[in-house]
């Protein structure tokens, strides 16, 4: 031995950089005053996060229950081959032209958003996101080291995408992407046809990736979607980050996908790919049963959601100083309240209030804002409880903004 | 509209640097020849990659299979509460105190060395890891920007600990930590408790993070194994990287856990949780119910691992011009064989060989060494067949050294 043991310091074992900056989750920051609610004995209707309640169908849950294997091996670093010729089905009913080979299976549309800024962008780059925008995409830039660039939109609006000069005054050197979620999360807009054909513009001037992340395609209320995929000329510049999670009820299951034409891009995913071995096989059992799932299963959970999204955002408008404007898609709206500060306003929700021995959980917006500020007067409404808890979960925020101290 | 489009320059979006620098699978690249193979009615022994061929338990696929639920929920960002309070157990069991609050479940052990990576060490860093070892590494380094430093180990010694001084040489201020794989893979390799004591004061020394992989525990041959956990007064330092793949024979699961004593290291390995929300959910099902098995169920692996071992590790030396040591744990082995070059080796049993109808997949020891040049005449061999199909291989190889054209 010819070192002498030292004194063990323990202060000098620090956390990275990126450890230190990453966001916790400003959803799941309000946990704890929850349980503490519940514990006190009253009941909290959870508009805060976007599980589904609708019961995952039982066909898929079935395919799971009765596959026939002895090992529980790795699938292909991909998927599954059969579940991405299946997945090209798929897409081909949404308007999508794909082959199973521009298909990369992914752990959840969680991991196609991190291969996606992983693959494409450097320590550095910047990728413009109109805000208010889903908060875990803080996450994975600190992961990447990508910095998020936020152009804002504003509930006036309805959170329509911003002016495309307002993209053209983001845009610098380092710029590499553009990020949409559309439906979105937050908002619920739905981009239209033309807000798509102009971010193709602003693409095409500055040959930028478009990340397209289209978890809530089937749930759109005006109209057909367009994917990112459709846009004709910048096939090499789209990356459609999808999911199964919120398609089929299956947030447990997590499985994905990253699909795009671009072949370096997909050669250089599949290797982040390869590194991690495979995608959960039992969840892509289901992913795949679910592609045969009948042509009218989403009529039904689309017209729950819309019922659900009509009685929400009937409530919210006819409460006093409260606009919400009317989403076009996804289960999320945004609505801004008569409040000082959200953040404080959610917390006294669970800490200080309750009515008919319930309360109400909401997403504060500032989570969703890039632009320090932004936000404060702002919270998120996931309508993913039936009309009758929907009802009873308005009938709390409305007497709350009766009485809450930072009224305004 | 107030730009005016230009023409479409694709050359202009290109991959990431990571994205490019990030390397292939070095056991995966043989797969479109071993297909070929295949393809020209070869039977192709797989020795090349670690899936065991060993049946899931039943017991634990009925646990899924039975599962009650309407909902395929998110789980916690950490993992089921009543996985992680089982883990405790689990762990108990194999020697290691800990509690649920210090068990972050992963989407299989791949992701628990990717946070751990994220989260401890900035880009730049520098993690020490004995070589040969485990070719992903290299994928998650580059993802997170993180230098390997190579200290080699050798065949001549088993490959057993390089000696502390080889350690200290590689030391300087950007080194943050050291990683062990613990039996190893990939020489099945199983360290000493002298040896974990030496790797202790090097990391009490240089107040470094051991971050130690004990994927293949159960696994061993000469006695129990140490768990790097177990190491008294570097508590804080010590991060597992654990999985239930290779235990169970579960690798599709995609189940792993990271599990530390340091707070703030499991404080920020929570963000990266929860920004990608949550581990699968079935097989976390499936690991719950693995913790219920009988006692003695590795007795049944372990014994026809251990009995696949002594057939293959005997077979390989009794070739003219073959080495291989005898390794005390997991199920790999490290040959050097007299030939010119591995990876040619490989792909010529693939491509140009076969005996009596059947050839040999061996994984190119390169893709296991940082050192460029190193290993050119080893290979890696998974004894994860039947010793009646092991033996078969065994024939196939040492007919293939009798009339390799790169004979040494």
């Amino acid at each position: 031995m010819n070192i002498k043991p030292v004194p063990y310091i323990c202060e000098m074992l620090t956390l990275s950089s990126r450890g230190q900056l990453m966001p916790p989750s400003p959803i799941r920051k309000l946990v704890p005053y929850a349980e503490a609610a519940k514990k006190k004995g009253f009941k909290v209707y959870h508009l805060n996060i976007g599980q589904p309640d609708i019961e995952t169908p039982e066909q898929i849950l079935n395919a799971v229950r009765h596959a026939d294997f002895k090992v529980l091996e790795y699938s292909h670093s991909a998927g599954n081959e059969s579940y991405r010729r299946k997945l090209v089905t798929y897409y081909k009913k949404a308007g999508i032209e794909v082959d199973h080979t521009q298909i990369i299976v992914t752990t959840g549309g969680s991991e196609a958003i991190l291969f996606g800024f992983m693959a494409c962008l450097d320590p550095g780059d910047e990728v413009i996101i109109p805000e208010p925008f889903y908060a875990n995409y803080n996450g994975f830039a600190v992961a990447a080291g990508v910095k998020v660039v936020p152009v804002t939109s504003h509930i006036e609006s309805g959170f329509a995408l911003p002016p495309i000069a307002a993209f053209e005054q983001l845009v610098t050197p380092k710029t590499k992407a553009i990020l949409i979620c559309n439906p979105n999360n937050p908002t619920g807009y739905l981009y239209s046809r033309e807000e798509m054909e102009t971010l193709k513009l602003i693409v095409k001037k500055h040959n930028l990736y478009l990340f397209s992340d289209e978890a809530y395609r089937e749930f759109s209320y005006v109209g057909e979607p367009m994917s990112a995929m459709q846009l004709a000329g910048i096939e090499e510049n789209v990356i459609l980050m999808d999911t199964i999670s919120k398609r089929y009820s299956a947030c447990g299951g997590r499985i994905g996908a990253l699909v795009t034409k671009n072949q370096h891009v997909l050669d250089g995913v599949m290797k982040f790919a390869q590194a991690r071995l495979s995608p959960p096989s039992f969840a892509q059992i289901l992913g795949e049963a679910a592609v045969d799932l009948p042509d009218n299963y989403f009529d039904g959970t689309k017209a729950e959601y819309k019922k659900r999204r009509d009685v929400l955002v009937k409530r919210l408008n006819e409460m006093e100083g409260v606009t919400c404007p009317n989403p076009g898609g996804a289960f999320y709206a945004m609505a801004r309240l008569p409040i000082d500060d959200c953040d404080k306003f959610c917390q006294w929700l669970l800490e200080d209030f309750s009515y008919n021995g319930a309360t109400v959980m909401l997403a504060p917006a500032t989570g969703f804002y890039g632009t320090p500020g932004l936000g404060k007067n702002e919270v998120r409404l996931a309508y993913v409880l039936n009309v009758n808890d929907l009802n009873k979960a308005m009938d709390c925020l409305q007497e709350a903004l009766k009485v809450y101290p930072g009224k305004k």
